[in-house]
């Protein structure tokens, strides 16, 4: 029988800087085609809700992992107060086809979209970066924050959000993850406080608008934008 | 945290009849539209191995479940000592996303194959149906058997296959799955010696030619045939 593992298993058993790792080793693999990303497929739900399969496979010599995560988006959880979405992962050998793991894949998404913009972070930040400017305070921000503190650890990292709640928890999270090693955090009252001195900007919203303009940045400022997922959404002005 | 369930769960939760009747709900709502079953994806893994991600949709007064299928088709395995065909099942609860059972697949397939068979018999097959002419003696054999045994019980089922071990493999699987009700086998002698008198036939082959001629049949003889899936296989002569 396969390993199952709950939410806080797979919190337990993966730390950011083994994520970072694996997010070179993967973006690697697919450079040199030894990895793919199938195209999804999306099944809709009823209440215009759906399901994603998310189909993935490493194949190095260490290596022969079929990865697949199925996501599903339920809009109307949110007034059943439940998550909007839930996610689960298999892992199966790709060489015998045998399922190794089926785990929760919340913790894992949000880990793995930190640890891209961790390992960005790593190969084309400034290596004296230590001031984030943060914009959203939603599910990814606290992995977008331990990413970067884990490849350039942070004096001060700033937030620009709207939600007092979300910021409440985003600080509550971070201090959780990172224990003493937490950084100051501050609600920055406006993008241009955020920014003034900020050499690495995270946005991690649903904006369908630039969240700031150019003249804010300073040269040599490293940004990560990882919220839009549509065509009309946007935070950084192109 | 969703259920779990390993092979041997499986067969103790569900039996013929209820697959049989589950068939019979999910064939209605098809036809009513209160099913889908999505063209599947399939994945290329390592050595000509497949992996096939089926997912469906039933939308019901009753139920809304998003079921997946993820099945691994390893031709290596045999060499490996290790079954060919690994599956898992998922189910969600399709108003909420939420995962509800993770089940081994194997078990289950085999039983829905079968209940399919068994529901067509039970709707055209004749009423004094029971002698039972199988091809095949492999992995859907013996729920093909105790599907049509299920709605017409059986007084004597006659095999024809080539393979030894396949065929004692076959009569053990029903006599544990039936005990003491399980009909009489005997292995035929050739495909005439199995038709003559047979009311009823199941195939359960990967044969690309025809495992009867027509006039080995009666009048009035229903049949299933199960095996082909690829336009090459062919069970019943066209």
């Amino acid at each position: 029988m396969a390993l199952i593992l709950s939410r806080a298993d797979v919190q337990r058993s993966l730390d950011m800087t083994e994520a970072i790792n694996a997010m070179r080793l993967a973006f690697g693999a697919l450079y040199t085609d030894h990895a793919q990303a199938p195209q999804r497929l999306a099944v809709d739900l009823p209440e215009k809700s759906l399901a994603l399969l998310m189909p993935s496979l490493l194949q190095t010599n260490q290596q022969h992992m079929f990865g697949l995560k199925v996501v599903t988006i339920v809009p109307q959880n949110l007034s059943r107060n439940m998550p909007r979405i839930f996610a689960s992962i298999l892992l199966l050998d790709a060489t015998t086809g045998q399922t190794i793991a089926i785990m929760e894949g919340g913790w894992l998404t949000a880990m793995r979209t930190g640890a891209v913009s961790g390992l960005a972070t790593e190969l084309l930040a400034r290596k004296d970066a230590d001031i984030l400017a943060l914009f959203g305070a939603g599910a990814q921000a606290p992995t977008q924050v331990l990413a970067i503190h884990t490849v350039r650890p942070l004096r001060e990292v700033r937030v620009v959000n709207r939600n007092d709640t979300h910021y409440h928890d985003l600080v509550q999270s971070l201090q959780l993850l990172l224990g003493p090693a937490c950084p100051p955090i501050r609600r920055a009252l406006s993008s241009k406080d955020a920014l003034t001195g900020a050499s690495l900007v995270a946005c991690a919203t649903v904006s369908t608008t630039p969240l700031f303009s150019w003249n804010e940045i300073a040269p040599g400022t490293h940004i990560n934008a990882i919220g839009a997922f549509t065509p009309e959404m946007c935070e950084v002005d192109p």
